[in-house]
């Protein structure tokens, strides 16, 4: 298996400070800019500087750390970190993990951010090994929003599974949703995938079920941002339509997720907090208007893809098939 | 009934001329082109200056009589304007009432056209009646893509229902999709409805199956490019998408057209010619790249939806109640 290797870094630690790869304005420009503090670190989380469930977690693990290093309050760095944005759970384990080693020491607090960042790299790589394993030869893939190297420490998870199931020679055709409003899909994964020469389509989020239509598409394979005790996945706005579209044509729908992703204190993905961002988002892009002006709109960050069209979660520790209450807890708690 | 009268013009035949509002600019540019010949408004058709299934149709009728106007030869007008876009049959059908008059007589000919796009307008009210019949008071609707008073002779074919909905008292609130790539649910729809203080909000695609689920949404109401003699309809990509959506949860599904929209030469949806855009309408934005050079991308103008998803389609003759074989037959040859 070739072994992937990036050639960028969205989240990385260098010089005792975090620097993080814009990607806000990819894939035009390139820019990285360099955080001390972990109120400047929230505020480019919720900007969305950095972004994707897992990245979140790394970056916020960091931020703590740097308060540490400046000798700053670690409760008030904890509380800006955790209010930076609600739905992604891997942003609070990060946290918890983080101020639960009860230490002020910044050696031993940079050290475990680090750990972190790594440990989501292996994650990664074995999720990628255990979700290929589902796809045939000749495979063609539909993915959503971004859940690559750019969301994630490396690799990536829904990207990752077909990084490696690409190295495998399974991947006939990568067709990525451009995920409206942030564009995700157009910006951040055609992009990644364009650098590792992965054939590639954009799609319109709307023409995704005419494409399932034609089957012209085998799996679709998403990230998640946070899944309860019962399977259900909270992801980004769209990934409940495409899985209920895959099922309504006979596909089969994946989500890659570390265990850092469960959230067993909920039973169901109703009770999962949903950001609701601003609408300004949904109408203008870039700056330009693309409505008129005072139109209202409505613009949830992420829906709930209830487990009953899941066929699969791939973790760093293996599969859950038919995710359930019983399925989900066998794993995580094996 | 309060009567709907637009405060502007999407086509208009003044002082011997076509004027089209170029809809590439709405709603930030308010821009008036004329037009003197056929090849000019086959230009126009295909550039999207003028789009929508009825006031295509509209706009070919009088290219057509510009070019006898100009004494021109009616046989490559009639070839210029057919080939100017593939899947709206309102296009083909208006250009051979012109033809099948068998004159070259200006005056006769701009008579026609101006009868075309009056009758538009009749069938257009007719419609919203039969349509709006169907919603119970406080409905929600969801739309998409244009198919307001810019997109026939006036009135509106989905929206057409929705403003005499509207003025029934029956409307709670709209939901317009957005419908990428054009966006004309942003650019357009909104636009109308707010002119006319219809309560809309603005809904990315994706984001549309979460509105469902959370039970917003009563009814979903689009237009038709086509419709063959099974009752399959070819629409703006996405309606497809909306179809199995809102059946999946157990919503009303109504496609509003004229007869003119029916193709009973085709016996099924899988027979409509798709139009395939150019991809750059996904990859960029009012000339801005959203997507990195170079990517590729897929851009199907229209998808078909199978009439077993639609409860009803509304024409200026009546509804189709579970729209088949049968009861298309019965309708349209009554």
């Amino acid at each position: 298996m070739t072994t992937y290797s990036s050639s960028f870094h969205a989240v990385e630690w260098r010089n005792q400070a975090l620097h993080l790869l814009d990607q806000r304005v990819l894939p035009h420009q390139h820019l990285i800019h360099e955080y001390t503090t972990a109120t400047d670190v929230a505020d480019a989380i919720r900007d969305m500087v950095v972004r994707g469930a897992p990245a979140i977690g790394i970056a916020a693990a960091y931020g703590y750390a740097l308060d540490a290093l400046a000798g700053r309050d670690l409760e008030a760095a904890y509380r800006v970190l955790a209010e930076s944005r609600p739905t992604a759970v891997n942003l609070f384990w990060a946290l918890e993990r983080m101020a639960s080693l009860g230490t002020s020491d910044a050696h031993t607090l940079v050290a475990e951010a680090k750990k972190i960042h790594d440990e989501d790299i292996s994650a990664n790589l074995a999720m990628g090994e255990y979700g290929a394993s589902l796809l045939s030869d000749g495979s063609r893939v539909y993915t959503h929003c971004n859940t690559g190297a750019l969301a994630t420490g490396g690799h990536g998870t829904a990207l990752g599974i077909i990084r490696t199931a690409m190295s495998d020679g399974k991947i006939e055709q990568v067709y990525a949703g451009e995920t409206r409003p942030w564009l995700q899909g157009a910006r951040l994964t055609a992009w990644e995938l364009m650098q590792d020469n992965i054939p590639v389509k954009l799609v319109c989020d709307g023409a995704a079920a005419q494409l399932f239509r034609q089957g012209k598409v085998d799996w679709v394979i998403v990230g998640a941002d946070r899944i309860t005790a019962n399977g259900d996945v909270a992801n980004k706005i769209g990934t409940y339509s495409l899985a209920v579209l895959a099922k309504h044509h006979g596909m089969k729908v994946m989500v890659a997720a570390p265990l850092s992703t469960f959230d067993m204190t909920l039973t169901s993905g109703n009770d999962i907090p949903i950001e609701q961002r601003s609408t300004s988002e949904v109408t203008s892009l870039n700056g330009q208007a693309i409505a008129p002006t005072g139109c209202d709109a409505i613009n949830p960050a992420f829906d709930v893809t209830p487990a009953e069209l899941i066929d699969a979660i791939a973790t760093e520790k293996g599969l859950i098939m038919k995710p359930s209450l019983e399925t989900v807890a066998l794993l995580v708690n094996s």
